[in-house]
């Protein structure tokens, strides 16, 4: 269950399976997270701007360094596990939930808000949905210095939180669908090791929960969800993801089936659950009582069919990692807070207090020109600090792009420009900012996307030959390997797939963790060519089935 | 600290000194809400369409039913004291969120979002604080089957989660003013009775926590605040409002003044607290030490003035308790999900499919260009229902205006228009209609105001002998009477103005219980006149000191 944390829930096998590879891919990250915490939770480390290490080199460290320098996160240092979002984090949450709300409200889904605890009876009425979550839950068990008497879970998700008004307020084939979705926080306390935006103890996010009359109009609404998931990762964000299903293996905690979009992290090779559209189809509505009478036949009642479907603040992490360089954060313009800086230029000792107040007098007449524009911009103007310093800081925090403007660009009625993600520069007459601005930050937009699929497209590798698997997987890649579908096959493939602990020692002084082995991240939508069916063999050596699918695998968080 | 739940915080002194008084209210409203909760919690009563009870009769529950029936909320039978919001109620939170977070924004205020748990260390650090707070705080002492070796609080309000990064985020005046906000959720597990939006142990709100170099600063944005509070109130949900400070004894937990915006409920003629904006003072910023360099003097440090200030859904009860009706909700257009509602009127048995389809096409026409006009409009074509049916389930619903559309208004290329609010009738010709329902709908936003505000204005009553205090409690006003501001005098009113209990038994059999005493509400800043210093006595007969100010009493939630 790796990767099911932060997103729609716990796989349905997930906690047993998953449990000795976790503990050992924990344990390496917990000693390399002690050691780059280090650094930069003391005073000092904070004073130093930039990252002190590579992102090749070092990645997890790059990481952490990064989301704090830039000023996405603080760590809670009170409870372990969970983070502070800071406003350059919320901002990119913000935009992104402004964006799916005004779609699913066009789809005609509302907007609730259900108590955030959970009592044992609602909770335990479906089988596999405890199982996946009991382990997590966190329990009220006193309010003030009184024991309740019946102690309260926090929402790790909501299906048993609602369902039971679902089956009070569903009373006809005519109130379908009922769609609802809420903005909150849910907690899942999680006893593995935590990464900010990737996986916290708390998180917030957004849960639909919908009903529909048939399995075909479930399954409709399914696919339109994990679309707009699709785009909020490759519109907004400029990060491509595989949309696909899951394997039974993989799917969420009392569901039917789920569908997922699938990111990868080039650094490091692995795939990241992006985010799920689960058809629960009628278990729940069994268990919960959700039905209406048929409109086709009088009397008979028919159990509805239902989804739901969640989208969290682990989309940050997943752009956070892909974009960033060596220098720090790398904004996609459409979710900076701020998309152009412009910082005044060859102000020394000698420049006139007139001569100042020119410089920041046309600078201003800039910056208002491309607010009308429509372009989120801050002059920097603060007193103290050198340009160097100040390109630094912003180059940090991912400003997208930079505008300089010095004495030398006001006399010929130019400013100069330098792109945050690819470090090129260039001028623009100031007569043309207006459009020139906005034209550029959507080339810097999709730039960033191109090079992302690229790098996906590259190292997402068809492969037809188990001996090519592990090397390829050591390359950084993701393989789409023939597969039977079978769960146990899956279960033997990961073992097949993780490495023995390696001679030696980390550059930490630990002893070598065993490489992951590989699950399976999802049964793409487009199937590439090639399959036969009843004929091509399932690619595991040991498994003697035919392949069902082309099956997306690889190590993953 | 009746009314201080769902606000900012309770007061200082609250716990003690209301604890009597609550009780007493507390037991007579439980038997009256078992009452009532009864008929309208069974599938039966559900049926039946339309409020049973007069809000002149039975308030309580006709709040109950109203709240209920027009699909406001839920009771959230699993955990007491829960409610679940139901999309009508959230989309006037929504419609409050945004506006407000567009004048946040504006002012500088960023969104940030901290854990929803407080470690017991952060909390104990202001004592005052820790005294108003702790007999609510929910504790998560387990998580999954294990006991956590430190229990955790979920916050009752965010002061001492987030002043620990403030000590580490702001270094130097050049930081301030620092000004965060975040929209979230907060749990205040009260013993009284719980009333939806009310006093509900969860509840959502925001809150805006800000520091500053001076006092002046500080003082100056808790009124800005405080003025946007008001206008949500006023603007929005056409509630009136007296703006005015705490006295020490209703102040906020820890604070140095708190700045409050108080309703009226003339149903019942109490106070109610409307929304809080506190000024802390220094006192967090010594406890959590948050301080920077004066800018003035080298070498000399300042801790900053800290403010903070909440708004809660508690706002939508208020606004249902004074614009509802015994037909039902009222909502203000503004804030209203549907504004307009169009019901073809006049087709019977004898009417042909296609005299139906054509009256359907220019209803639909009707609504298409209302939508164009930037009306929320829905056209009621379910089939099964009679046109009166329909009236009755719109107008429990509070939508603000209705449109009928028949044969005849057809033939005349008229439509035929229902206020909610008054009931007056008229037609309006089809051509006009773009034009017309706009400027109804802000008529009736107005006149719901203007009903409100001279309710609150003829109830506001000055008065300056002591005798005819309790008179006027008992006629449903609140007092404005000249007040020494004496926090123990302040307590004596309180005495002095409960009843005993009556003889004999209320409508449900139960012994009578005593009248409220008042409480302050706020010192109005807007002062009348005839208040002479050093001259004016206190109204308290057994107080003998001078009047400071006039300061609004009532009994109050």
């Amino acid at each position: 269950m790796a990767d099911a944390a932060e997103s729609k829930g716990p796989s349905k096998s997930a906690l047993k399976k998953a449990e000795k590879q976790a503990k050992m891919a924990a344990d390496k990250a917990a000693k390399v997270a002690k050691q780059a915490a280090l650094p930069v939770q003391t005073k000092k480390a904070d004073n130093i701007i930039g990252i002190t290490v590579s992102k090749s080199d070092d990645f997890p460290q790059w990481y952490q360094e990064v989301v704090l320098k830039a000023q996405m996160i603080d760590y809670y240092n009170e409870i372990s596990g969970f983070y502070i979002l800071r406003p350059s984090a919320m901002y990119v949450w913000g935009v992104i939930r402004n964006w799916f709300q005004d779609r699913i409200e066009a789809m005609g889904v509302e907007e609730t808000s259900f108590p955030m605890f959970l009592s044992q009876t609602s909770f335990e009425k479906e089988k596999d949905h405890v199982d996946g979550f009991a382990p997590e839950l966190a329990w009220v068990t006193k309010a003030g210095d009184k024991d309740l008497e019946v102690p309260v879970a926090v929402r790790p998700t909501s299906e048993a939180v609602m369902y039971p008004y679902y089956s009070k307020w569903i009373r006809t084939h005519r109130d379908l669908p009922f769609r609802l979705n809420q903005w909150n926080n849910v907690v899942r306390w999680e006893a593995k090791q935590t990464t900010p935006f990737l996986r916290a103890r708390e998180f917030l996010w957004q849960e639909g929960h919908t009903a529909h009359l048939t399995e075909e109009l479930a399954g409709k609404e399914v696919l339109e969800i994990l679309e707009l998931y699709a785009r909020v990762y490759e519109e907004l964000l400029a990060v491509p993801v595989v949309r696909g299903r899951k394997t039974e293996n993989e799917k969420f905690a009392g569901g039917y089936y789920t569908t997922t979009v699938e990111g990868y992290i080039p650094s490091n090779g692995r795939g990241i659950q992006g985010a799920t559209s689960h058809c629960l189809g009628q278990n729940f509505s069994k268990m919960f009582d959700i039905k209406v009478e048929d409109p086709d036949e009088k009397g008979k009642h028919i159990n509805v069919w239902q989804n739901s479907w969640g989208l969290s603040t682990r989309v940050i992490g997943v752009m956070i990692m892909i974009h960033g360089d060596d220098k720090g954060l790398v904004l996609p313009p459409r979710i900076a807070k701020i998309q152009t800086v412009l910082i005044p230029l060859g102000i020394t000792k000698n420049t006139t207090a007139e001569e100042k107040a020119n410089l920041e007098k046309r600078l201003e007449e800039i910056r208002q020109t491309l607010l009308k524009a429509g372009v989120r911009v801050e002059a920097d103007l603060r007193e103290g600090y050198t340009p160097p310093w100040k390109f630094n800081d912003w180059e940090l925090k991912g400003v997208p792009l930079r505008i300089e403007f010095g004495p030398k660009d006001s006399a010929k009625n130019v400013v100069s420009w330098a792109r945050r993600d690819t470090g090129e520069k260039g001028t623009f007459a100031i007569d043309e900012v207006a459009t020139k601005v906005p034209e550029l930050l959507e080339t810097i937009q999709k730039d960033l996307y191109n090079k992302a699929e690229k790098a996906y497209r590259e190292h997402r590798l068809k492969i037809t030959n188990w001996d090519e698997v592990v090397p390829a997987l050591d390359a950084k890649n993701v393989v789409i390997i023939p597969f039977c579908l079978d769960g146990q096959c899956e279960d033997r493939i990961k073992e097949l797939t993780a490495g023995k602990p390696e001679e030696g020692t980390d550059a930490n002084g630990a002893p070598k963790a065993p490489t992951m082995g590989m699950k399976s991240l999802c049964i793409p939508f487009e199937q590439p060519e090639g399959l036969v069916p009843g004929e091509t063999k399932c690619l595991n050596p040991e498994c003697n089935r035919k392949a069902e699918k082309w099956c997306m695998f690889g190590r993953s968080y």
